[in-house]
C-alpha cells in the first residue's frame, strides 16, 4: 500500500482502500517453488544419469569425464519442456506487473499472453511437432480419402496461442466480486488435477483408459505428473490467496494473478495435449467472453467498470446497467434486446414516457447469473457462480471421457494416443 | 512517474524529480528480444532436426511420426542452456521489480541473485557438471601425486552462486551518479564480446588460439556465439538507457537493470565457462566492495547514502563524509585510518580543538576518487571511472591471454580445453 498499490472495494457498504496485486506476490511465490522444485522433478533422472547415483554397470571413461559429455542419457526434452512453462509464466509475471503498475490500454494488454507464450511454443516445436487433429467419425466419410487426421501446420500454432491468449484474458474478464478470480482458477485447477490423477491411478477393470490392459499405467503418465508437478503447488499458493480475497476481501489480487493463472492452464494444456479438454473446463469463461463481445468490441456502449452494482440499502448487489437515455438503441439493436430479453439473456428497463430502452444490464456472466437469481449478497453470488463452474468443468470432463469414443474412433489410443491432441 | 516510482536528483543544483527504475523497462524489452530470438539461435538446428528441412536424406516412418520422437537430433542441452539463462534473467527482473517498488532491506535483497540463479546451476549440474578446476602450475609440486585437476565438487556450485551474487550486488553499489551503473555494464558487456569475438575469427598463425593449427575454428566457439547472442541485446538495450541516464540525467535506472546487468554477465561466465576471466573484468567492482566491507558490514557507521557531496557553489562533487563528531573513533580505527591515509586511501578531517577525527570520506570507490583526483564535475567524474573501468578491463584480459600459458601449463586446452574454467 506504501508503493501506492491500492484501490478501493466498490461493493462495500463503507468503500475500503485494500492493497491491490496481492496476486503478484502470489505469483513470485509459485515461481519460486517451481524453480526450487526443478531438483526434485529431475533427481530420478539426475540419479540415473551421473556417474555418482548408484548405477555401477555405467563404466565411464576417461575421455567422457573430462569433455564432460557422460550425461547423455539426461531427458533433456523434458527438462525443456519444465523450462519453458517457466519462462512462459516468468514472462507472463513480468507483463502482467507491468500492467498492474503502468495500467496499460486494453488492446495492449490483450496480446501480453501472445509474447509471454513464445517460449512454450517453440519448445512445442521442437520437442513434439505434432499438428495433426483426429478427425470426428460422423465427418471422416466426407474427408478426401478418408482420412482420420488432418494436419493443421502453422495453424495448430495459431490454436495454441490462441489458447494462451483466451485462458488468461477469459479469467481476467470474468472478475470484478471478491474471491471470484481466484475461486475460479481454484476450480479449474482441481479438476484439472483430477483429470490428470485419472491417466494416473491404474484403473483394473477399464479397458479404454489402460490400453486394454488392467493396469498397465497410461502411456501419457509422464506429460500428466508434469501436470500435476505445475498445478499443485499453483493451487497452494491460490488457496493461500483465496482465504485473503474471498469475502469480505482484505486484498486485491490484481491483472498478474488472472493473466499467471489463465497461462499455467494453456501450459499444462498445451505440454500435455489436452487443449480441447480445457477449453470443456472453460465453458463458463467461453460463454462470459461470447456475452461480452457486443461490449468488449464497442457494439454497445461499454462502462469502464461493469462489476454488479452495490445496493447500499438491501446490502445486496443488482445487476449494473448501461443508460440508454442519452442515445436511444437503433432499431436493429432494439430488436436484438428484446429477443435476448425474451430468452432470458439480459435485462431491459423501458421508460414508460417514450416507450423506448431506458437501461440494458452489462453483458457479463455475473449480471445474467443475478438477472436469474434475483440480487444476491456478494459471498453467495460468488459461491454460487464457482458452483456453476465446478457443475460445468464435471459435466465438461464427463462428456470427454465417455462421449469421446462415440465421436472420435478412440479415447487415448494405446502408445501415441495422447500426442494427439484428442 | 504517475505510479509513484520517481526521485530527486540529489547531484544537481535544482533536484529534480525523475522517473525512477527506468531499467526496468530496459530489462523487460531485453527479456523480450531474448525470447524472440530463440527461433533464430536454432534456426539451423530446427531446419537440420525437422523433416520438412532440407535434409532429405533422413527418411521418416510412419512410427516415427506418430510417436513425434523424430527430433532427437535437435541439440536439446543447447536449447536447455539458452532456457536457464532466460529463467534466470526472468526470475532476476521479476525480484528486481519488487525490489524497486516494495523497497525491500539489504539483507533480503543481498540474496535475490542466489534464488534466481537456482535454474542454471541445474542447468550446468545436468549438461556439464565438470567441477574442476586446473592447478596453477607452481602448486603442482604440493599436490599429493602432482595432480593437475582438483575436483571441487560441491563448492564448485558455491564458487558459481557466489559469483551470480557478487556480480549483480557489486554492480549495484557502485552507483551514485548519473550514468555509472550503466556506464560500467556497458563496458564490462563490450570487453566480454571483445573477448568472445577472439575465439570466433580464426587468428592466421595463433596456435595458443587455435590448438597448433592456424585457421581451424576454436573448439570453444559454439558457447562463444552464445555469448554474443546474449550480450549484443544487452549491449543495445544498455545504450538506449545510457543515452538517457548519463549527464544530465533525465530517468533513474533502478535495482532491476543492476540486478539483470550482473546476472547477464554471471550468466554467460558460466554457461561459457570462463568465471575466473569475469572476476578480471571485475577489478574495480571487487575493490569497491572490498573497500566498502567496513561500511557494509557496520564495523564503521554507514549513512544511507554514500554518494558523493555535490558543492552547490562550484557545482562540483566532493567526498562524502561519515562524521565522528558524536562519537569519536576508537584507538585501533583511528590508527587504521592514519593508516589508510597514509597509504591514500581514505581522506580525514581533524577537529583543531580535540585533536581527534572527525571527518572520514565515506569508503567507496568514488568517493576515492574524487580524493586522488580533487572535485569534479559529474560528468567528468562518470567518464574517468569509466577510462579506469577499460583500463583495468584491458589489462585483465591481456593478463588473462598472456599469463595464463605461464601459471597454467596451458591456456585453451585444444578439444575440451574450455570445458574447464581456466
Amino acid at each position: 500500500m506504501k508503493a501506492g498499490l491500492k484501490g478501493k472495494d466498490l461493493g462495500k457498504a463503507i468503500p475500503k482502500e485494500l492493497p491491490e496485486c496481492m496476486g503478484a506476490v502470489a505469483s513470485a511465490v509459485y515461481l519460486l517453488i517451481l524453480i526450487a522444485f526443478i531438483p526434485f522433478v529431475f533427481y530420478k533422472d539426475i540419479v540415473a544419469a551421473t556417474s555418482g547415483g548408484g548405477n555401477r554397470d555405467v563404466v565411464l571413461t576417461v575421455t567422457q569425464i573430462e569433455t564432460g559429455r557422460f550425461l547423455q542419457r539426461f531427458p533433456h526434452s523434458k527438462l525443456g519442456s519444465y523450462q519453458s512453462v517457466l519462462n512462459t509464466l516468468q514472462a507472463t509475471t513480468i507483463l502482467g506487473l507491468a500492467d498492474d503498475i503502468l495500467d496499460l490500454r486494453w488492446r495492449h494488454k490483450f496480446f501480453i499472453p501472445a509474447i509471454a507464450c513464445i517460449p512454450l511454443l517453440i519448445v512445442y516445436y521442437v520437442d513434439f511437432g505434432v499438428t495433426s487433429v483426429v478427425v470426428p467419425n460422423f465427418l471422416v466419410p466426407y474427408m478426401p480419402n478418408g482420412a482420420r487426421l488432418i494436419h493443421l501446420g502453422p495453424l495448430y500454432y495459431a490454436f495454441m496461442a490462441a489458447i494462451s491468449i483466451f485462458a488468461p484474458n477469459s479469467i481476467n474478464i470474468l472478475a470484478g466480486i471478491n474471491g471470484l478470480e481466484v475461486g475460479q482458477s481454484l476450480v479449474i485447477a482441481g479438476l484439472l488435477v483430477l483429470n490428470s490423477s485419472l491417466y494416473l491411478v491404474p484403473f483394473p477393470g477399464n479397458p479404454i483408459l489402460n490400453n486394454g490392459y488392467a493396469t498397465r499405467p497410461h502411456p501419457a503418465t509422464e506429460s500428466h505428473l508434469m501436470t500435476l508437478y505445475l498445478l499443485l503447488p499453483f493451487m497452494g499458493v491460490s488457496t493461500a490467496l483465496y482465504i485473503h480475497n474471498r469475502y469480505p476481501a482484505r486484498v486485491f489480487v490484481g491483472d498478474t494473478y488472472c493473466y499467471v493463472a489463465g497461462m499455467t492452464f494453456a501450459c499444462v494444456a498445451i505440454m500435455a495435449h489436452f487443449s480441447k479438454t480445457l477449453l470443456l473446463l472453460f465453458i463458463p469463461q467461453i460463454f462470459n467472453f461470447v456475452y461480452s463481445v457486443p461490449q468488449l468490441f464497442k457494439i454497445i456502449p461499454c462502462p469502464r467498470h461493469r462489476l454488479p452494482r452495490f445496493n447500499a440499502r438491501t446490502g445486496l448487489r443488482e445487476p449494473s446497467v448501461t443508460k440508454w437515455e442519452d442515445r436511444p438503441p437503433s432499431k436493429t439493436l432494439t430488436a436484438a434486446f428484446f429477443l435476448l430479453e425474451r430468452m432470458r439473456l439480459i435485462q431491459l428497463t423501458i421508460d414508460p414516457a417514450t416507450n423506448r430502452i431506458s437501461e440494458t444490464s452489462n453483458l457479463t456472466l455475473i449480471n445474467l447469473w443475478l438477472v436469474w437469481r434475483g440480487p444476491l449478497r456478494e459471498d453467495r453470488l460468488n459461491n454460487e457462480l464457482l458452483v456453476l463452474q465446478i457443475a460445468c468443468g464435471i459435466l465438461g470432463l464427463f462428456i470427454r471421457h465417455t462421449m469421446a469414443v462415440l465421436i472420435f474412433s478412440m479415447d487415448n489410443r494405446g502408445k501415441y494416443g495422447e500426442r494427439f491432441p484428442v
